[in-house]
């Protein structure tokens, strides 16, 4: 299984960082951003069973908890446009913000709700060896 | 010839803006983000031979002149993470930063120098036909 990991991305200078595809772990289909979001907010609070992401604090910071099906838990501070967290799949993620912050997520899957497992009784009760197929109908 | 155009990007709260394949003009190739722009700056300055891009302005904002090969200009002003502005091949852009500013961009094409003009003199004289094969060696 494939640990969460920091990637140092490709600068330009001091203000540009670039990301494509042949420096990234898979293929970006998704793209998406937060802004305005508020300190005390928590996001994530899901797994995917196949899409892998990258998320990068482009303003403010956040902390991230990430867990993956043996329960092994991963703690990240995200606070600079040129890191990106690499987020395998099957692990679930919670991130607080402490301040007001804009983040970018990409991601190797286009939106596809049956990828998602938004029940952490769901996520903690799967074998680590299914890779979530056993929350599959 | 395409024109430039503000394009409204997929919303699912008041924090999240979604970028995906189906929903965009091109395929993404390459992502990059400048974080600390600095008030007054000037950035862009450049063409490209057949690269589209998306510019987003996730914090602050920007005003944005373009040129086409026939000499018709248009003019942007960028302030709202959910919009994009489409930017066609063969535009000549230059971007003007009036506060701090957090902006992205993504491409259709992986980074090619070759398909870069710099100089704004040969823009200038580039036939519109020919969409810059006259700038080729």
């Amino acid at each position: 299984m494939d640990t969460p990991k920091i990637i140092k991305l490709q600068t330009q200078d001091s203000v540009l960082t670039i990301a494509e595809n042949d420096n990234l772990p898979f293929v970006v289909k998704r793209i998406f951003w937060l802004d305005n979001i508020e300190p005390g907010e928590i996001r994530g609070e899901h797994a995917h069973k196949t899409s892998q992401q990258l998320l990068i604090c482009l303003k403010g910071s956040l902390s991230i908890n990430l867990e993956n099906t043996s329960h092994k838990t991963y703690s990240f501070k995200l606070s600079n446009a040129n890191e990106a967290l690499y987020m395998p799949p099957m692990h679930w993620g919670k991130i607080t913000y402490s301040e007001p912050s804009t983040v970018l997520s990409v991601a190797s899957d286009e939106y596809d709700e049956a990828d998602y497992i938004r029940d952490y009784q769901v996520f903690k009760s799967i074998d680590p060896q299914s890779r979530g197929r056993a929350t599959e109908v």
